[in-house]
């Protein structure tokens, strides 16, 4: 028997748990046959939802844990004491190297703690970045930090650059990925103190194919495919898409039926519309990797369906196949190495 | 004689100069008699431009200066050293009483540091916040700081918070303009250090309507009427703008152009769709005052055709009859009392 990508998910997390979870981890082990799902949740209403399905028993676990973790709640208090919770108790599944990863649509807040204090860092790793995948007019760019780690330093945001262009070359397939940090203007000189004192470290790291700075006009164009900032500006740089987005096709939706000509023309461009359109959907693209644990976490859209479930899942073969923390390590001992040496 | 509005235009300033922003000055004169422009620049040149146009010479004078700063030159130096430029020349006319406000679409930077350096913060402003208005669902809000005034205190939001307050209430007439906080999340705990620290300080201060954190996502909803944040954040929410609805707005281009059947459907919504998407456009509301001046400057985006620069010279007739830097200096002076009695 080859071995399996073993995934832990929660089965409780998210608006449409357990149904789309349980439907979409079905999806995925009957999508690919070297991956298992552990569905970590109250094992009854995971058993009653798993009975509409027909898949290889081998490929799939059901692992009961009685507490649900809300994502109102705070996020450390909730880690600490709900031991017996889906997050808590995949998470160790994860620490304990029974799975390689784990995925979940629940409480980003529990999600990014509990992978710091459960899962852990890679030794050398100041943050791990939660880094989702954006869409632009050329494809996918990863931005990070879309977490909570607010008020990074320079050193931490070199390494986001260095883990970023891991995951796009080696998960996405583009190689030499473009890095560019997040700025008010093209100049070096320009920005705030924090990317001011980033700059020149990215500019001085072999590693990395650093382009400069990137203007958040050009972030939709696909100006680079890994783009560095801290949580705060990631966080807005991810809601101005959604917010905009929605705002713009709400407007263009208005327009086409403002008139009795324009109503008529709808009808017409709907579907070609819907098409393009989906292209540009921060949801679509499943979930976001939270880089630099021992072992991976994926954090989905909370209003995930069964699809970006299933993309998730099948999301970490190739983050074990192609031996991404492995790389992150050597990227993080290197810089070890760099400060022994001077 | 009744007392003119007195606005200093930068002719030489922006893509279009000078034929745009003199067709611009024209405009404003004749479509308000209380306002009286003074076109600042090569004089040869603006007459040139002047002769294609019928106004009342009463309300148009030209003032020449020989130099001209440019988009490219740090604003530092160019304001020091060219004397003889619009934009020093124009804030000169300022300080000095002869004009009430200042219009440019050239530099940035060399409007920022003019504002400062040559006309003058309202004694007690920490910082003059560039101050533009964005389209929302519901009209308009007002995003300050988008200047380049990064890595700002808490004390400094607050002033933005009172000086954007008298700005909507005053010039657009929203009745006790709502005030939120860029924050990534909408409780209170949430943020980084500089929100977290301003937070309690808005909520304590009598003089606005803080109605608490706002998240990005929501800000094109029109969550709130005076949206607070350091420059970094608001250049980054305002380039967001632009950048997505150009990508989107590109996509559904594309779309409608995709096949035969939308191509017919997108002759039928295009008239339609043009009216509605006008209302997202970012440069249509003329120019961004910098808030807490003596005097007023305002800043009016690059590209600004005619009706921009019109608009922005009609705005400024409203800034001096509502008599808003009264107000600001009112609110500031406010605050020292407060201090005193402390």
């Amino acid at each position: 028997m080859a071995e399996y990508v073993n995934v832990a998910v929660d089965a409780m997390g998210g608006d449409n748990a357990p149904a789309e979870i349980v439907k979409g981890a079905v999806e995925a082990v009957n999508a690919d046959k070297r991956v298992k799902v552990f569905l970590v949740g109250k094992e009854p209403v995971i058993r009653e939802e798993l009975k509409a399905y027909s898949y290889d028993a081998e490929q799939l676990e059901v692992v009961h844990a009685e507490e649900v973790i809300e994502t109102a709640e705070p996020p450390v208090m909730a880690i600490r004491r709900k031991k017996d919770s889906s997050i808590v108790k995949a998470m160790y599944m994860v620490k304990n190297g029974e799975c390689d990863a784990f995925v979940s649509a629940g409480s980003t807040g529990a999600v990014l703690v509990g992978g710091q204090v459960i899962v852990g860092r890679i030794r050398g790793v100041e943050r791990p970045p939660l880094a989702p995948l954006i869409p632009t007019e050329k494809g996918v760019s990863l931005l990070l930090d879309c977490g909570a780690n607010v008020d990074a330093r320079p050193s931490m945001l070199v390494q986001f650059a260095k883990m970023g262009s891991v995951y796009m070359e080696s998960v996405m397939g583009v190689k030499n990925p473009r890095v560019g940090i997040v700025n008010i203007g093209a100049e070096e000189e320009k920005g705030n103190a924090l990317v001011k004192e980033t700059f020149p470290l990215l500019k001085n790291c072999p590693e990395i194919n650093f382009i400069g700075s990137v203007e958040a006009r050009d972030i939709p164009a696909g100006a680079a495919d890994v783009i560095v900032c801290e949580a705060f500006v990631g966080n807005v740089i991810l809601k101005m898409y959604e917010g905009v987005s929605s705002a713009l096709l709400h407007q263009v939706k208005q327009g086409m039926m403002s008139t009795l000509r324009s109503k008529m023309g709808a009808l017409l461009v709907k579907p070609a519309l819907k098409t393009t359109l989906k292209s540009f959907d921060t949801s679509q693209y499943g979930g976001a990797p939270l880089l630099g644990l021992n072992g991976l976490v994926v954090k989905t859209h909370g209003s995930s369906k069964a699809v970006e479930v299933k993309n998730s899942i099948l999301q970490c073969i190739a983050f074990k196949e192609e031996k991404i923390n492995e790389k992150i390590k050597e990227q993080i001992s290197l810089e070890d190495k760099a400060a022994e040496n001077n």
